[in-house]
């Protein structure tokens, strides 16, 4: 019998003699392979959906640190994109899409063309699940609703999500019925991941830190509890973890009511009240903040000893708390992952 | 006797029968006849060091509304500006400064230029005290070190902060002489404030939210509380509010630990949790989603009744979690003031 992978065990419940390691944006522009790669191919898209150099970028970190997951080379956008809104990326300006203007326009999103536009996601996700070793878990994904939602109605990125935001508070209908068009389309791409070979899941939740209360619990747990319990019903071994980030005191309910196996932490989260509040009820994910993976040294070294420390002896998987820095050194990358191996405060 | 002004009776801990209201960015752009002062004004630090202009604008929201405050109008980079690193804010861009390079750059800041590069700052102050009406409190305010800082280091505005943090995590001394030498501006600058006619100080620490928990110790509670410690000295009879935004569990030990009279709450923060942890220790102040100030509506109407309901017990003023945004219809502010009076929640 094979040993299950250090990833699943940890996002199961165990607690395992050193935690798992991975890190979000581990494959990106820190690498020069990837930065090689990523040259040669016209725009970021082309990138997510050309199967063959997605897989590539996808296994780059995996060859060169010894880390327990591979996270899909893909993009929270192709949602918007499959359903009929499509994305561009512009060179230093994120992402462009033509804003959603009304209903009519809610109404002509196409959820059913998920899994035929994103095929050729399927099929990096076979081709990475093909070059893994047993113990590295894949690990697929897709951005929440709220946040999907985001660059759908401001047509990019935002500051103040003041259009979303304002369109929930005048419309919750029209609002709710956008909702429900991604959370359709996210479903179908996250079974669509899992028969591909995905073997983890994660929900990201970039700006559910900028809501109060009231929206959290409509916009971020509501939709997120009912994509849990979907995919309960579709994948019941696939652990998922969520990450609402920034989200403070509101982790607490995010953890006890969407279902989700674990929650990944930003690294204003406290280690202690993490532990103590959320660590029984789910497992934890993080929180290094990524600056100081950049900047490396005694710094880096003590704050991985204190993360160690405060959240070792529960079900843990170690991260960062945002992505990797495109200046990050790989040596810093590569002294982490050994530094967590030791595990030296755990 | 003549009576306190509702915001001090409510930031020394009185259960007002009303809250006091203000807002933060009150005097802005969402006012057409702020618009129309800007238009005729060279740069926005030229508008912040024309007294008479300055002065006018900080008054035009109390014109209008029934607001218990006015806040001077400036920008807390007047501190740099003030110690020789010029800022100038150019359109759409936001501040821009030639950041420090290394630690000649920061010894050469000159804290002592502080009283005479911002004179036209206190007679601003000054012009507004002679205009309020008795019970209408004037609010002083200094962005805290950190935040200040990070404009400092990056030379403007910043996603990651990466140069800031980079820098505290490899020279913490270097770091601290920086902190230090904004704190000693930021001293001398809300000393002259409250000797010009402000009668409370609020002290902005707009990127205390991205910032891990032993970071958080370092550059945002200890600085804040030598500050606050040494204007208990100066100004024994003059509260401070904090806003170290978006910290979410870390505004415990905020409340805890700086000694501020009063903190502010960005819109994440849980109406019930802040009742039960922060307001038996200080006054809270907040926390409405400007996004829903700018919508208007039922939806604004709930969300206040629900902030009256759960804060209006303690020792509270209402306020915004951000700043007015720009497109806010005047005539919202207005509906929110009358809301607030008639307490109808409370």
């Amino acid at each position: 019998m094979k040993a299950e992978p250090p990833l699943l065990q940890a996002l199961k419940g165990a607690v395992t003699k050193r935690p798992p390691i991975w890190l979000m944006r581990q494959a990106g522009r820190y690498l020069p392979e990837y930065r090689a790669l990523r040259e040669k191919t016209g725009s970021f898209l082309d990138l997510c959906y050309n199967p063959e150099r997605a897989a590539e970028v996808t296994l780059q970190p995996i060859r060169r640190f010894d880390l327990d997951a591979a996270i899909l080379f893909s993009d929270i956008l192709v949602i918007p994109d499959a359903m009929g809104q499509p994305v561009r990326f512009e060179a230093g300006e994120g992402p462009v899409l033509e804003a959603l203007a009304d209903r009519a326009a809610i109404d002509a999103l196409a959820p059913e063309r998920v899994e035929a536009h994103l095929a050729p996601v399927y099929e990096t996700v076979r081709l990475v699940k093909a070059g893994l070793p047993e113990r590295v878990a894949l690990i697929g994904f897709a951005g929440a609703p709220w946040t999907v939602a985001t660059y759908m109605v401001e047509g990019g990125s935002s500051r103040d999500f003041a259009r979303t935001k304002g369109w929930a508070a005048a419309d919750s209908e029209g609002f709710a019925a956008l909702l429900a068009k991604i959370e359709a389309a996210t479903l179908r791409h996250l079974i669509a991941q899992v028969r591909a070979g995905a073997q983890v899941l994660q929900i990201f939740d970039s700006w559910a830190g900028a809501l109060d209360e009231v929206f959290f619990e409509d916009l971020v747990i509501a939709p997120t509890k009912r994509i849990v319990e979907a995919m309960r019903k579709a994948a019941p071994d696939v652990p998922i973890i969520g990450f609402p980030k920034a989200c403070g005191l509101l982790y607490e309910r995010y953890a006890a009511e969407t279902g989700v196996d674990a929650v990944s932490l930003d690294p204003s989260v406290p280690l202690d009240w993490a532990a103590s509040t959320l660590q029984g009820r789910v497992a934890v994910q993080g929180n290094l903040d990524p600056v100081l993976l950049l900047a490396g040294g005694e710094t880096m070294r003590s704050r991985v000893a204190r993360i160690l420390a405060a959240l070792g002896s529960g079900p843990f998987v170690f991260n960062l708390g945002h992505g990797v820095l495109p200046p990050t050194p790989p040596e810093h990358v590569a002294e982490l992952v050994a530094l967590v191996r030791e595990g030296k405060a755990a």
